[in-house]
């Protein structure tokens, strides 16, 4: 079902679209006021579409942010970059898009396609290309099930504008675009994956601005009736695409080893149980990428790894991660969409070089 | 006077810009074995058009190779590359070329255009952007006297296709540009600064292909009539642009330090006099940018410092710089367009951080 979203409901679908950002996505503070401001100053409302009710020959330009977290948090965009890039692909191809939608699920991520909602009144399609946030931009439903990522256009704070059409190679597309945003500073604006209603039925994943505006209202609701919010981030998951929800770990953070490197934030990350018996280990590169209790994998992308704030269940970034924050640590299964064969061999552990199997975390930890 | 070349006038004409392009510009024998090939596969002669006969409203695109010298001679061109460039540009201003043109002298850059004229059966333009070789693409004629480098188009070897527009900023499109080439594997091929004939008689250095025809075929005469190559060098600077000539310095290369680095080829060299007496310093960024004679500055960008092997006068580039080679290191005056106060801000000894004031050659080594 096709809504309204407006200025009230920013701060809930942050909070969830940045939780199912599993560590990326870019923080969801900065994402909730460029957008709350854009609203103020058109007066205007968002259209979110129902993926389902999408016509098929529709035209959709979908639109992000990209760059290393660590460096999103102290580079703020200016506000329309991603419409400069979104209007430059527009001319490029000589035809105007209907809508737009997220890439991924994320604080900034879910965020950059309604702030372009509210600088064009274009519609927003409720659905992304990751079902979470991934740190490349072949990393990408759209990616895996056939639509070329290309052309990509890049939009700069200095009204500059790049394109980049590399045919149906997205990860050359990727390492292209991940060079000229080292070189914008380490943050850029881009429109690319442009594709059909057609195409957002058959290799988007669907719904995930609803999900993550439900899960918002689920913490902030829990935390106001004092009830366990991960209680009711569970019971939030129960009917969607992304069933299974297990704790793996509760403790303090005790290590932070971070790098922003090659236009990435990668690092490790430690946790300690309160009772001094037991570790988790977080691998990340951008998101999170596998969690281990003790040396053992408990959960591996592309199923979700939640970082969150042990009393209030706030999701705690990849660059928010700090020393002696008291988290817990939840495994959220993925859409049957995300692990096919050909989506693993696509952000699958083994497309992060890691020595891991994918393993749904529903057989990781049982019941 | 316009005029055809020919597969007999290559060599020359290489040999000749290698010695405009002061060490850079690229391998001379890369670039001519491109063009032969290409000649001989189409059966193609080239049109090379005077400037000051070309109509003031004829489109002209130059074309390009950009990179490290020291990966240029590694990474040899598939050959179509710049076609491409060429031709998105087009597409992207929805404007077909008149007419392809050199952004700087150089054994491969003064090459490019031809290979695109070889390809493609436009004619060439007998100037160009930098009267020697430059590394950066800010730093053109065209730049200093106002014509925008962008937009820019990039050819890869895998079809891709890069377009970058920065409006006014030619150094930021530099900054960009220059990120897809390290990330294409540090060189790519670029169409850029399209502009009208009026803007080529207004802003390019004049009959620079001319002149690295003349200069390559005087050095090879007097090879064979066992004459003084300098002096049939100096001969024939005397009644163009470029029409001071001073020997620095003969000697031995005793010392070369290299590193590609942010893309370019950047070092120092060091020639000792043969009696032990004296030695020369060259710093270089791609193409040398000052020589120094027992401390004491003798050249300086943009005036060109030409090594030249000793017996052959052969120009040596900055990459083919080796430990023994015995060399005649020649100053050349440029021509008043490239000294201008807003020339040398663009491309004086300041605009690569080096703490000397331009001086003009013959002041600094009278007769």
């Amino acid at each position: 079902m096709s809504y309204t979203l407006d200025r009230a409901d920013l701060a809930d679908l942050a909070r969830g679209a940045a939780l199912l950002g599993t560590g990326g996505g870019g923080d969801p503070y900065i994402g909730r006021l460029l957008v709350d401001q854009a609203l103020k100053e058109t007066g205007r409302t968002i259209t979110v579409l129902d993926p389902a009710e999408l016509d098929d020959d529709m035209f959709v330009i979908p639109t992000a942010q990209m760059g290393a977290p660590t460096v999103m948090v102290e580079k703020i965009p200016r506000g329309d970059e991603a419409v400069i890039a979104l209007r430059t692909l527009e001319r490029h191809l000589g035809r105007r898009a209907d809508a737009t939608m997220p890439i991924e699920c994320g604080g900034i991520n879910s965020m950059i396609p309604l702030l372009v909602a509210a600088h064009t009144g274009l519609p927003v399609v409720d659905a992304d290309g990751m079902g979470r946030a991934f740190p490349e931009l072949q990393m990408e439903t759209f990616s895996v099930y056939g639509v070329p990522g290309s052309p990509l256009a890049i939009g700069g704070e200095n009204d500059e504008m790049v394109i980049i059409d590399t045919g149906h190679d997205n990860k050359r597309m990727e390492w292209l675009a991940r060079g000229i945003t080292i070189r914008m500073g380490g943050v850029a604006h881009i429109a690319e994956y442009s594709m059909t209603g057609a195409d957002v039925k058959r290799t988007a994943v669907p719904n995930t601005l609803t999900l993550g505006l439900r899960i918002g209202r689920a913490l902030r609701t829990a935390r106001a009736e004092h009830r366990d919010p991960i209680a009711a981030l569970a019971a939030t998951m129960a009917d969607t695409l992304y069933n299974k929800v297990r704790v793996l770990f509760r403790g303090k953070v005790v290590d932070v080893e971070r790098r922003t490197e090659a236009g990435f934030a990668r690092g490790n990350a430690t946790l300690e149980a309160f009772d001094g018996d037991g570790k988790l280990e977080l691998t990340f590169q951008n998101e999170h990428l596998v969690a281990r209790v003790n040396g053992e994998v408990r959960c591996v992308v592309p199923d979700l790894i939640c970082v969150l704030d042990i009393d209030t269940a706030e999701p705690i970034t990849t660059e928010g991660l700090r020393y002696g924050q008291r988290a817990v640590v939840v495994g959220i299964s993925t859409p049957d969409l995300m692990r096919s064969p050909e989506a693993l061999a696509v952000f699958g552990p083994r497309a992060f070089g890691l020595d891991v199997e994918f393993r749904p975390v529903e057989e990781l930890v049982p019941e």
